[in-house]
């Protein structure tokens, strides 16, 4: 599947920390950084997501924002 | 200003494009990745966006996905 | 790729108008009903996007809103 | 009240999944597919959402993105 | 139609920019404060949107962010 | 930091509710009108929020939506 996003950056989940609803994903990127998404818990499930990983954290343009100091 | 939103990326400008309403900004991380986002034209030149500026890329952990291969 | 994005609805391109910076995807579902997208030109263009091509229009729970009558 | 939300997708409510501050809702479209939505636990609760109940997904258009096989 | 998303901010249309693909709309809400919406240029030619019309700005409550000094 | 984000609103925090993974945070806008925000329990507790602490709302524009009567 190729997706319209423009975004999708590599890494590896880091910390997963399950709610009943949402489950919150930290992800460090393949430079150092890191990421944090919030997706279904159900979604976290489907994609068997465990601490190390492989995955991308994948973001639509309009989403993003920019800051300047 | 703090904020509430869990990701906060360096990186400095690499491309603007302006639309009549948007424009897109192309973000170069300090990992060596791309990042794209799309905000207002007023915003913009708000912030005086110009190539080489440096920038963060900020976005609400709601608005991330996970993508598996 | 799979993808955390809940909802991936199966259809094809009925029209597309672009603009500087967005362009705006008409999707004919396979059930008949409409959904409009707003991707970045860029993005419209890298997926070959044209009348009648077979795609799915993709959504993250989190973006969807309930309403009633 | 008329929106300027471009999708509206009619459904019926098929399963309700309430956390502690948000509501997984799962719809069933009109034409057989499921949509899901994550709403706050009191929208779902003022919606008085119920299995079976019939009701409306809606999706600004920004928010939809498209990906091809 | 009664809409799951959590706020509904009444004010009225202060300034129209129409782009190509989406219209930007200052509102100036019943307090006083301004706030932007960007919509589909045929979303806001749907909702016939001039300069002094009454409207309410609508966001789903995942969509707001918290800023502190 | 100054962000490209078009829509900051000044008012004081009301009501929190924390779940396991997001919070819900109700806000008293200046003029007298409620905003509710859902963003991680982590960043509010990174921004020690309480109530009657004073905060700004922040939405991007792409975020806000316009409705008629």
């Amino acid at each position: 599947m190729k997706l319209s996003a423009r975004n999708v950056l590599k890494g590896e989940v880091k910390k997963l920390t399950p709610g009943m609803v949402n489950t919150e994903v930290v992800v460090e990127l393949a430079g150092g950084a890191e990421i944090v998404a919030i997706i279904t818990k159900q979604s976290a499930e489907g994609l068997a997501l465990a601490e190390g990983k492989e995955i991308h954290a994948v973001i639509k343009a309009s989403n993003v924002m920019i800051a300047t100091d």
